[in-house]
């Protein structure tokens, strides 16, 4: 099997597994319990807290751990606690945790306004400053685009959107980014910061809102007060520990060895198929991400046909597959011919250059044979 | 180790956790992609939420699967949609996850009453009749306490509240009668219906909220639209299978087993404690919960002694085991010389009667120690 799908999800690691199995076959105990035993758990939970919070910096702030990125996006956006019909402002490049949060909060009377994008996937800086007001209340913008790869400065771009309104609160979705770029919040203007634990081989389930120390959030869950009140439920502490254990292996692991490998397939890719659009600037693009168009091609037909090679590969999102794809080609003005033929290939540690190899050569053959039926 | 606090928590069946670790190690693919191997993932959701919707019998409604009961509790009392300023009708005997949840719903501007308590913790039905009037959008009634273990008897109090108002919601905290009390959702007028994975050996991190077909539930958490729609978020495939897994093997177990555990550790109890007050009435409760209160003793204090002998005991809802408690003992009229005294005895199928017996032998020993010292 040859897994070139990983900004979609990715293999827990095998140490991941057995802290997960050891909590929920010997330390199960609630860790709101008054015993010992559990107050140990409680104790393991603060210490991951902890770890996290020194590989990114977050001394000036808290980390509320959650059950998935998207609800870490959608307690920032929904949480935050800001003015009545105040502008908030995104871009339509964004998850959908963010994109359709963001519209939801218009439908709740707020004013949303989407800067636009530019044709590798960035936000557009200059129309996001220009939308900057007075009443402006929450920025968001993700930190690595999860379709192309493109990176957003999110540490110049939240210091020039405080300078233009000091109150406006600065949100990114982190959920491409997190151990694959090197980011630390304590010198940046960054507010709130979401994860997710699936993308870097530790378990589903799993996620956290980095809070700024000031900033005021209200719960999505209310209940027995866990995470600071943030974030009722019993803590799931093993895939909390689980997580952070992921977290330190996975910021030590070697990213250029990843992007090597994308740069390798994407320069193969090029060579080959004629008419083929290299959408992500691998100049400035995260490590693991690959996003390219097919000219009269149907990706999703290309996807099914490497599938039989088990090579498994990616249209975009896998949280919209269909609708959200749809947007996004609309947004990176790719035009008729190549919006329909957008593949995202996506790499992790776990891949290798005979790996790439084999998926070049793969697509290359499929793209041929398709064309040769197309004309 | 004695284990009793299987009302808080419990042990993880292996095979959930083998479960688990397959999905983690080999079946990973984002259930959203649209290769056939992720599809397959896909399927085996489905076919878990067909399980669960089988053993409850719960055709005329959605199964969504969630993060916890705490969140689905969050998502019915938040999302179902009620006019503003209607009235809610709880009681102060409900988990924290309901009671914090409308008490936030109050701050929002809706009327909330809460129904008298009966000493076994039981709603007072005659008293939760009352409160139903024509402006009345929400019932929301646990159907076990998970303090006392007394069983409100749901499927006759949510058929009269639709006598009264047959436009009222009804919804209940299942969490701790899920598998351990029959209960059938098709000949019920119950709406909502929140269940948690981690009460019936099943790992954490999961829950599900049943919504009746045409019972209108906005979403908590926007974004990919899994779940319907209702929940978005990477579904925890893993999570979830081995939810379905734990729940077929739950609902099979031997309840009596367990239930004669609970009575005969009672009837020890009462035997040799003078002065104690059992507070779970045996002849209506769960078959899993004993509730006993001592006069003049800090219970706080005999979990302590008795974790010294390797037995874990609750002194109440572990999400509240502090504030909680004292709301609880206020309701539960107990009188000062009972209210900071209790202690809940939570039992499970891995308990056994020799495990009991030396549970009893302990409290009895430290109980008689402590009032040495106090006389």
């Amino acid at each position: 099997m040859y897994f070139f799908d990983n900004a979609s999800t990715t293999r827990v690691y095998k140490e991941c597994v057995d802290i997960l199995d050891e909590y929920n076959l010997n330390k199960y105990y609630n860790p709101s319990a008054l015993y010992g035993s559990a107050v140990e758990i409680k104790k393991d939970i603060e210490k991951s807290r902890m770890e996290i919070s020194a590989l990114i910096k977050a001394a000036k702030g808290n980390i509320i751990f959650t059950s998935s990125g998207s609800e870490a996006d959608n307690l920032a956006l929904f949480g935050l606690k800001k003015a009545k019909g105040s502008r908030i402002i995104s871009s339509r490049a964004e998850h959908s945790a963010v994109f359709n949060s963001v519209n939801q909060l218009k439908n709740n009377g707020f004013e949303v306004v989407f800067a636009e994008t530019n044709k590798d996937g960035r936000v557009n800086e200059d129309s996001l400053y220009s939308l900057v007001n007075d009443n402006t209340s929450l920025v968001s913008v993700m930190h690595v685009n999860s379709l192309t790869g493109a990176v957003n400065n999110i540490g110049q771009i939240s210091k020039r959107v405080k300078e233009l309104n000091n109150k406006t609160i600065f949100h990114t979705d982190a959920v491409q980014s997190y151990g694959k770029l090197p980011f630390r919040l304590d010198n940046s203007s960054v507010d709130l910061y979401s994860v997710s634990s699936h993308k870097i081989h530790a378990p589903k389930g799993c996620g956290f809102l980095y809070i700024a120390n000031g900033v005021k959030v209200s719960p999505l869950i209310y209940g027995g007060g866990q995470e600071k009140g943030l974030r009722s439920s019993t803590e799931n502490a093993g895939a909390i520990c689980a997580f952070s254990y992921a977290s330190q292996k996975f910021f030590k692991t070697d990213k250029v060895y990843i992007k090597n490998l994308l740069i390798k397939t994407a320069q193969t890719l090029q060579e080959n198929i004629e008419d083929l659009k290299i959408i992500t600037d691998i100049n400035n693009c995260a490590p693991h991400i690959l996003c390219v168009a097919f000219k009269n091609l149907k990706s999703e037909i290309l996807l099914h046909l490497l599938e039989k090679h088990g090579i498994f590969v990616g249209t975009g999102s896998a949280c919209n597959s269909l609708k959200g794809n749809l947007r996004f080609a609309e947004e990176l003005k790719l035009g008729k011919e190549y919006e329909n033929g957008i593949l995202r290939i996506s790499f992790s540690e776990f891949n290798n250059e005979d790996e790439c190899t084999f998926l070049c050569d793969k697509i290359c053959e499929e793209v041929y044979s398709l064309s040769k039926k197309l004309f």
